[in-house]
């Protein structure tokens, strides 16, 4: 049995998270997400806009994905002990080096293959691009209001 | 084998929609999903903010749902008619009155049970709240940059 193990926020889910994730299961039998905290989001990108309760529940309820599990905070060395994959995909914008990562684990004493998978056409910058869409609309009316 | 047909936008997903195809998936053995095309929600609501063609996939990519089809423009009953479903799961939120589409349902030929699924805590204007939720922490930033 191949265990994948996948990761990422996916805050506004879209066909990118999902292209990103089937392929990830394709790699293996058993798919594991990790879910990024609030947190760790916070720490490394952004305000989350949903809340992680939710994007963990969403991604629970994708056909690809056969166990999501939220993060640990701090480095992701304690969540892969803990999955146990004998595969990680990352995504085509994740920032690790394949190499490097490799590299860390085998210092760890864990042998993982790590797969850097393909980008598809709407995965360039998802969820960026519906929240400038949702800006762009709501702008002059918000902007009225606010001087109102 | 009790076919369940349910229906909506589905623009943004939250657990809201999850909830209710998980609640309507529980009423049959097949759950098949009608998603409204971009033209219907422009004609019934206001321009969505995902296209029809991301919106369907992200549905047909969810456990609980079988099948995804987009829908016809014009009235529902062309899209019943295909699908026979022996039951139709209204959201809490979904316009029709139970009885009166039924009975519609039956001066047209067909005999379907009409359910009205209740609402959870996160149902709130999901959609609404996420959007909401952007557009507050970005007019203060998209006011200044329309200024200069």
């Amino acid at each position: 049995m191949t265990r994948v193990m996948a990761s990422g926020v996916f805050d506004i889910l879209h066909t990118g998270h999902v292209h990103y994730l089937s392929e990830a299961k394709r790699l293996g039998d058993e798919l594991v997400v990790v879910v990024a905290t609030d947190n760790t989001v916070r720490k490394n990108k952004h305000e989350p806009i949903t809340p992680e309760k939710m994007r963990l529940e969403l991604v629970q309820n994708l056909k690809p994905v056969d166990r999501a599990i939220l993060g640990h905070e701090g480095d992701m060395f304690g969540v892969v002990t803990e999955i146990k994959p004998d595969i990680i995909a990352l995504g085509y914008d994740q920032l690790f080096d394949e190499k490097a990562l490799e590299n860390e684990l085998v210092r760890r004493g864990m042998h993982i293959t790590v797969v850097r998978l393909g980008r598809y056409e709407d995965d360039l910058n998802g969820t960026r691009k519906i929240i400038r869409k949702i800006i762009e609309w709501h702008t002059a009316t918000a902007c009225k209001e606010e001087k109102d």
